[in-house]
């Protein structure tokens, strides 16, 4: 064999390791570097420009326009009703009925009717008839961006209930839009919105739990009797259908939200990589055959989704967040939003505590939490707390949310959630089913900024 | 090129991919296949056999001997003269003034003078020296195996602190000497026996939680004080020695212990892969600068034990397992204790809660919880709890498991603990650091008992 031959085969051994150890394709979605799965990175397209701190012209009366209107859009028109400077200028679901009772509401208030839409793709019909500001988005799971991205590109805002999306390919969908159109694109996390929330991220700002180390959240709700009801639950069973096919957290934002604002993610931080691990699923199969009985479909399938699915996310800064995901456990309800700093400690579950150096050992008693709490309330809660109690919408997080919307498009300012931050939390879905599926295998978090993460020196509202 | 020159290049190419891929060993210790970090086994040797439900011939009593009499043990022999059946004969430290305050616990109570022996090597000298039936071994974490491994192979049980061992290789040591020797050696895991974690295990056996599906455990504990205290802390300081340079949970024992028990593992179920990520260390840092100033070398030392470290544990019935462990930030004192079922829920922290189908939604009120607790009250904690509450020991549980390690070794019973939950338990602390060095890797657990765990029906206390 002459030394010719021996480089070529060098050289294809060389490119075999190459291919095999760090670039194993999977479908082309993601390659394996160094035992760490990442995804690809599309590069920003010519005539793209980020929107970090995007803010356009005033809007003096926000037309809006509502799709889906099942369970979370029939409310949210019900409470826009006591905001100023909207209107709420076009309603459209998959039902006539659901269209009519919501027109109900607007009527039953003697405010102009909005036009209908009725149909699977009446909301485009909407988009391209209509003279509207801003679409709200509370359809299915995936519909969501296929009706983001055609508002964005026909210059009209979206505001998406949550998850945004289900993929990081529809993340990027969302960031590429937003950031050609220069339109916002807000994931609606409400619990962005809560009190005790809102008060330790003021808490946080005025630097009472020190250097945030780590921080937890869940959606831990059990959601079996609404998935399994053919009646009244979500329409044609989609999320029945969505968890037959799907493991991992795919519902994780209410949890990671708040934590995610506290942690300044892509604003001074970074969520680097995850690592996701389910059970097996008991709890739907269980459930399903003390309903519809042993030899039903329902009791004999096989779903996908694990009873409990646990992340953990380690971000560039070193700090850990933890995000679990159970709706399928008879347990009491818990998003924890737990907070662990250098100087203090925040839990709200299953009871609210506070607890502080030099006496971080036990936690305050409830008297003086209540006197903190009050005293660090958070300027918006301060500002909106007792009309969002009022009006309601899981405590009133809700109207407080739609408050700040209408409130930074009127006043032209940043929205208080960007299209990065809906990229971010949503992308958790897919990625931790990748993990679950590699037996935890750690996953590379996209960076939806592009590089830009570290460009806005921590979070905060813009006023 | 000729056909044989080609099958040699491939058969290089095939071996090339094989050991790079497959085989990546790291010292020997452990290889990487499939993106997991897998430890070598190692072959059971001749001679050994397995001490599953290993019992010994009834001790009428039970002579003891106490090696290191810093804090655990100084505490153990006191509660000991309130055990029958057991006496003890020797007592050992590195320091005298350990062994005389010992000594004084036995005078003071006109009990017969345990021998006594001071210096490092001095539980050799012990060993070969005093008639004994049982080491109890309350050393620095390090001399554990050794002192262990002597002990068994001079025919002795050991009783060791926790964690058992610190390595993989330490706890195979312990395993294969227990084979060897067929010896007892229970790591002394207190928290298996506290009240609320024992009547939680009762309601298990009982059905209560259906089908335990998700457990947490945690070793939550601000221990700086006690790490950076030069005179009354840990001798030489070996924990805040250790945590220097080591990352991950060195420490998950009495958190995993209870929920290890109520998961039957290595008694129909198995430990099969974790993953675990760490935050960085901020709070050793801020701590040694706030005491020591900011110039002091504890204040500039480079700490390897993040401040918080999470663990999420497969096993092979599709259960999962949380260990945290933090023991450098101001938080309340927790270890979780948390069953999630397909019935129903318990938690130990902040505050004891039960919760049960059909009205899981929210826990039970204080008061139908404490009947429920008196109704499974376990039948230990039932036959000796109140004694226990008075002789104490962390509230009486240390006292309980005394009582038991007493009791079956008095009756020729298998203890509640054997050397493959000591060895089960005690691994976490090296897999996690690696996997935690691994950027959340995955990592297999060993099989100690070398493919028996699935042959003993539950987890059961011998009576």
């Amino acid at each position: 064999m002459k030394i010719t031959h021996l480089s070529s085969i060098l050289i294809v051994i060389v490119a075999a390791l190459f291919v095999s150890c760090s670039q194993q394709n999977k479908n082309g979605k993601y390659k394996i570097e160094d035992g760490m799965i990442v995804f690809n990175t599309p590069e920003r397209e010519e005539g793209q420009q980020s929107v970090l701190q995007l803010a356009v012209d005033p809007i003096d009366t926000v037309k809006i326009a509502f799709i889906g209107l099942g369970m979370r859009g029939y409310e949210a028109v019900h409470r826009y009703t006591f905001i100023d400077a909207v209107k709420t200028v076009a309603i459209c679901d998959l039902l006539s009925s659901n269209v009519e009772r919501t027109q109900k509401i607007l009527t039953d208030k003697c405010l102009p009717a909005a036009a209908e839409f009725v149909g699977e793709d009446a909301y485009k019909q909407l988009i391209d008839s209509i003279d509207v500001d801003l679409v709200y988005i509370c359809t299915d799971w995936l519909h969501h961006v296929p009706i983001a991205v055609y508002a964005m590109e026909h210059g009209v805002h979206a505001a998406i209930e949550v998850p945004a999306a289900t993929t990081v390919d529809e993340c990027w969908q969302l960031v590429n839009t937003a950031e050609k159109y220069q339109r916002h694109c807000m994931m609606l996390e409400n619990c962005c919105y809560d009190f005790f929330e809102m008060a330790t991220m003021a808490m946080c700002d005025s630097g009472l739990f020190g250097e945030v180390v780590h921080v937890e959240g869940a959606y831990i709700h059990d959601l079996r009797s609404l998935q399994f009801d053919e009646e009244t639950g979500y329409v044609g069973m989609w999320r029945l259908e969505y968890n037959k096919i799907h493991n991992g957290n795919h519902y994780c934002t209410h949890g990671l939200g708040p934590i995610a604002q506290i942690l300044d993610i892509h604003r001074g931080d970074r969520m680097e990589y995850l690592v996701s691990v389910s059970s097996n699923q008991f709890g739907m199969s269980l459930y399903a055959k003390d309903k519809f009985g042993e030899d039903s479909e329902y009791a004999k399938y096989d779903y996908s989704l694990g009873d409990m699915s646990t992340t953990i996310v380690r971000t560039t800064n070193g700090k850990t967040i933890i995000l679990q995901h159970d709706i399928t456990s008879p347990r009491p309800y818990n998003r924890h939003h737990l907070i662990s700093g250098t100087k203090g400690f925040a839990q709200k579950y299953p009871v609210q505590s506070l607890a502080f150096e030099p006496n971080a050992h036990s936690a305050m008693s409830e008297e003086e939490m209540n006197v903190l709490l009050q005293q660090y309330e958070h300027r918006i809660t301060k500002e909106i707390g007792d009309v969002a109690r009022e009006v309601g919408g899981h405590g009133g997080m809700d109207f407080i949310m739609d408050y700040r919307l209408i409130y930074c498009l009127h006043n032209g300012l940043p929205l208080d959630q960007d299209v990065y931050d809906a990229a971010e939390w949503s992308c958790v879905g897919e990625l931790s089913e990748i993990s679950v599926m590699n037996k935890g295998m750690p996953v590379a978090i996209p960076d939806f900024t592009r590089g830009d993460w570290n460009k806005i020196d921590g979070y905060s509202h813009a006023y």
